[in-house]
């Protein structure tokens, strides 16, 4: 069945108009008719099923006949803040690949050495958007605008706290200093890297540096990287 | 340094003509003069240091004064078996990350639900040079042609032998599986997935099947996340 995102909702509604858009998509391009069953997500971690009562289609009109919340069954959290790649392609990807694992939060910043200074976010979000209907996920992650490295350190709220740095000491890799079961933030610098007075500011935010691995990983490769990590730990 | 790919080298040579490209490359664009140095590959694991004693934009005349062989320190060995996307963009996007993290062999086949049944290899190739160029890497991947699962099954090398495959039992995750140390071999599906029968198949040549999670990956996903779980498993 086709998940409809209207963020919108709140588990107290009986009824909801889709926009103009999904009205269309539903029954212009699905030919869906009244009487028909429609799964609607917020976003939020809700499951509404609905019946269409009136398929016009600039404003089709729902009854919800079940709200039905989706149990986080995750004892974790994965909270990646990246530094938009200057080509879009890339840092899209990292996005698409990180709502397949599974992810929380996303927040995006700028550095020293990012060449990427404007992040449409819209984009983002609609992948985010195709992905939890793809996967049946009734939560979205929750991405942010771009904003300064530094604001994004004083506005941590994970108690384990990494930075993805290649290292002085490559036995500090990121799989082995996780714990698991824990609310953890990652940061993935731009292709430039993170310079060492960026590394010593995230240091004085209990910032940990962590490696990758052996290999020098592109960002969006290192953004995939950690948020596969994250799950493995897990497992 | 920029290095250059030159397959046909052998250890005992003395002098090499760069291809047609490379010389002009080296010539016209890097703008090399006779005397300066340049760091050549076989792609079988060895570097070349050498000079340039003709500066011939089509036929650039290379002395070697040095021959180094660089050392797999790799107690393991990585081996994708993967049937290419529908979407080139998708399986070129496959190998990009996989040489990121490193790979050393890819086996592209194809199965009953491929919707991709030819592959150009050159232009894969083209990606994995460039990747090694890039990480200053003395060993390029093996690629091999496509051909059909059972094939790839018949010549299977490898001691562990593995299958992705949504599974009956989750339990079965390929990071838990796979022990340290080895060489090792998993099969990745097409984006319709493996039939039972294939599984079946699979089985009777001690193919296992495994699962990388709870997340339903695409299969260029599954074939990065299966590269950096047997890298992971072997920290």
């Amino acid at each position: 069945m086709r998940i409809f995102y209207e963020p919108s909702l709140s588990p107290e509604q009986t009824t909801i108009h889709l926009n103009q858009d999904d009205s269309k998509h539903a029954i212009k391009v699905l030919r869906l008719k009244n009487g028909d069953e429609v799964l609607l997500t917020d976003g939020k971690g809700y499951f509404y099923e609905s019946v269409i009562s009136d398929s016009n289609p600039k404003k089709c009109l729902l009854e919800i006949v079940k709200v039905e919340k989706q149990e986080k069954n995750q004892s974790y959290s994965v909270h990646i803040a990246i530094a938009p790649t200057k080509n879009m392609d890339r840092i899209e990807y990292f996005v698409e690949k990180a709502a397949e694992f599974g992810i929380d939060q996303i927040t995006f910043f700028t550095s020293k050495n990012s060449e990427r200074k404007v992040l449409k976010v819209d984009r983002i979000e609609r992948i985010l958007v195709s992905a939890i209907k793809q996967s049946k996920k009734a939560y979205l992650p929750i991405i942010s605008e771009l904003q300064p490295f530094e604001a994004c350190l004083k506005n941590i709220q994970e108690s384990e706290r990494f930075i993805a740095y290649v290292p002085e000491n490559p036995e500090h890799h990121f799989f082995k200093e996780l714990p698991k079961s824990t609310e953890s933030i990652i940061f993935v610098g731009p292709e430039g890297g993170f310079t060492p007075e960026e590394i010593e500011l995230a240091k004085s935010y209990n910032v940990k540096p962590v490696s990758l691995g052996n290999s020098r990983l592109r960002t969006e490769t290192a953004g995939i990287a950690s948020c596969q990590i994250i799950h493995l730990k897990n497992l």
